[in-house]
């Protein structure tokens, strides 16, 4: 099966799956059942269980899944068995924020290279890092082979520097900058936008309080 | 209809045709087909025109969509016909990030407080607006009638904030925090994590070199 037939949503999953796993380790769980998994992720238990057979049968009728053999499974599964090489480019608040939370809190990236297009911010050091110019993006992604970049720069500059990134390896960009990014094929562009979220709650904030006008 | 029975992916897609149309308003443009919006947006345009047609009828079959009319109806849907006041608790490199774009980038909200539990961040100044400590919290939300939240604190810290903020009015939580809250029914948690984003991409990053392993 081709990684891109899973569907999204169930891709989207999988990382719940091992955060909650990763906490039952914790606490020396070793067996879990689909039905506490679905209290503790809020998916049904079917949906659980259909997940996870995407990916071949994990659990045992009756009992439930081993918890560290799901875990590396899942782990095997996403493609973090082996620690993933990031690079970040945009060293504002947001860059800093997203260098030091997986420089010091993910276990599962190392980060090779940050750039920034501001002089003030390079030099700077993070967890032993130095911040780099822009134009030291190619010689560190080639000689990294990192296929995964976070992108924070400003709206205006994304393009530009997306280009450089597919040149130099990146197949995959988790893209912070509010616009849209024209990449090949081969490459995948997750768009988080904090405004969207933002927006889709102010939603839900407003229940009760006035009724939709429709035609 | 209750806004809640409206379905989670026609309500996250909303503000992604809110920003298009932006888009497409300073560049004049008056009229857009369903299969234009689609274009721009990546989603299909029957998808598209069934996700409008949740809130009413807004398309002339043939021309399409009257650009202003759509983007003012749909201010009125998501509840961004008024700015909304919010507030944001933990100034750490995320919370400066959010503080600073919702403060001076997106016109939709107006940030009334800022908070923080470390008293070297009190006082700092965003835009004219200072940062307090945590204890104002109540004081602040009850004047400002606030019901949306941005949380930014440490896993540890994030249920006591959660608990004040909803018994002081808060109903919809923007939540950065990587820890799974308790909220009574009529308060709604948005779970924004960046680690998940980040794992799924990896997924995709990692195709095509290797294969699944299953059982």
């Amino acid at each position: 099966m081709s990684r891109r037939s899973t569907p999204k949503s169930v891709v989207k999953r999988l990382p719940v799956y091992l955060r909650i796993l990763d906490n039952l380790i914790r606490r020396d769980v070793d067996i879990i059942s689909s039905r506490v998994l679905s209290e503790e992720t809020g998916f049904t238990a079917e949906q659980i269980r259909k997940d996870l057979a995407y990916f071949g049968a994990f659990g045992t009728r009756g009992t439930g899944y081993n918890t560290s053999y799901l875990r590396e499974k899942l782990l095997r599964i996403i493609g973090l068995d082996k620690q993933t090489k990031i690079i970040i480019v945009g060293y504002g608040h947001l860059g800093k924020a997203l260098a030091r939370y997986n420089m010091v809190k993910n276990p599962y990236v190392k980060v090779v290279g940050i750039f920034d297009a501001d002089p003030a911010e390079m030099g700077a050091e993070v967890e032993g890092l130095r911040v780099l110019a822009i134009s030291k993006l190619p010689e560190v992604a080639r000689e990294s082979k990192a296929k995964v970049a976070i992108l924070t720069v400003p709206a205006e500059e994304a393009q530009k520097v997306v280009d450089l990134m597919v040149e130099n390896g990146i197949t995959a960009i988790l893209n912070f900058a509010p616009t849209k990014l024209h990449v090949p094929d081969h490459v995948y562009v997750h768009n988080a936008d904090l405004t969207i979220e933002l927006q889709s709650l102010i939603y839900y904030a407003e229940e009760d309080e006035k009724t939709h006008q429709t035609e």
